[in-house]
């Protein structure tokens, strides 16, 4: 499975709750092959906390002692970096990191994508080990990501491109498909029965006065006419003004009594 | 600025780790606002360590007892939510949910993005307090994301959508202003007290039944919800409610007399 062939290695961490944040935050997108290069402090409970059930990950991540030792059998490797940097590198976002990836993967390639220590990153040296530098486009004034929430936002772009690749509904056919379940939309003819049962009602509580209409059964047509009405709230806004004209024909009832 | 309407709402956050990881998230991102309603444990040194300098959104943040009061002055509220829920909803996934933030703050409005319990999320009622919902496409085996990284998660989103929005108004928010005809849409609180009035009134006239509400003010609520209801809009509807009472009460009043 494509999503299999795109390891995370995280380089030289020295918080573990950072390695089980970033565990969690894998398996959660569907990807499991983690790599710690020389990590600070790990097996480590902390991990297995912050991992929060993503512990086969953990179980199965490669503790290796270099940088080259993770990147063994990958074709390409992105850095996770700062945007000025003095060399000039091929500098990608994180979409455009995502789309990269599956391009790679989708060649039977596997892809690494590399993460440097909580303070200093990746060396210039550990940089220069990949292809391609990846910037997650962060406030200048306040640019360093936790390390996990860096390994989130690259992980989640991979799966939006994975799941882009392998088609899924648009937001239209999604709002159509919820805001229309279980009933169809109201027909033309339809809706205007349901405004002039509108029309006549507020004519008759009082609230229309068809000698001064003014806009206001436009205004109602564009409120209604706006959201996509379904026949089953068709259903339930009839009952609605039937119940009301119930309610006002007593009070008019009333009315000539006095 | 754009990215000042946006506000981040914790709903009883019950790790004070959490609350420290999403202000970093925002401060990354160039957001600042955030609301927590009812946490468990704020002020907190754990949310101080973990917000790692982002002590300003700490210390600005505004914690309240409500959702409601967490949504006053908003015009759209976005929820995160798993994907199946009993009530079909407009659901939107980070990058959709981004693109509607920024089209209504682009026209001056208020945005809230919502989060839930650590381990339950939102309830029912919550949710429907929202006019979207938002699912971070996880894996469906794991799919539980850390607080912070779902925050980290939409933050990005509409980071992106800001840098790539930036300056330049969209044809959909052009068509969304005219759609607004002028006027400005209600706020969340607005629209509660209308949700109110309507629930009173379907009650008086008999057409609600207080003991067997079923799903009716939750479709209600969807259907008002999905167009975006003006001011100018709710004045109206407003303003056939209170006829609409009159003459309830004009019936009931025969009733008694009956």
């Amino acid at each position: 499975m494509l999503l299999q062939s795109i390891r995370v290695v995280l380089v030289n961490t020295s918080h573990p709750g950072n390695i089980g944040g970033a565990a969690r935050a894998m398996r959660n997108m569907g990807l499991s092959r983690l790599y710690l290069v020389a990590p600070e402090d790990f097996p480590s409970s902390e991990a297995v906390a912050r991992a929060s059930g993503a512990t086969d990950i953990l179980d199965n991540a490669q503790v290796v002692a270099t940088l080259e030792e993770a990147l063994v059998g990958c074709t390409l490797a992105l850095g996770t970096s700062a945007r000025d940097r003095r060399i000039p590198w091929p500098l990608l976002d994180p979409r455009e990191c995502a789309a990269t990836c599956l391009e790679q993967v989708g060649q039977g390639a596997e892809v690494a994508l590399v993460f440097g220590r909580e303070y200093a990153g990746l060396t210039n040296e550990e940089l220069q080990r990949c292809q391609f530098h990846v910037h997650i486009p962060s406030d200048p004034s306040f640019s360093s990501l936790n390390l996990a929430a860096a390994v989130q936002v690259l992980v989640y772009e991979v799966r939006m491109a994975w799941l882009a690749a392998e088609g899924v509904p648009s937001k239209q056919e999604k709002l159509e498909t919820t805001a229309m379940l279980n009933s169809q939309p109201a027909t033309m003819d339809e809706l205007e029965l349901f405004y002039g049962h509108l029309e006549s009602t507020l004519v008759e509580i009082g609230f229309l006065d068809p000698e001064k209409p003014r806009h206001l059964m436009s205004r109602l047509r564009r409120l209604y006419g706006r959201g996509g009405i379904s026949k089953l709230e068709m259903n339930i806004l009839r009952g609605i003004l039937t119940e009301t004209q119930k309610a006002a024909r007593g009070e008019a009832h009333t009315r000539r009594k006095r």
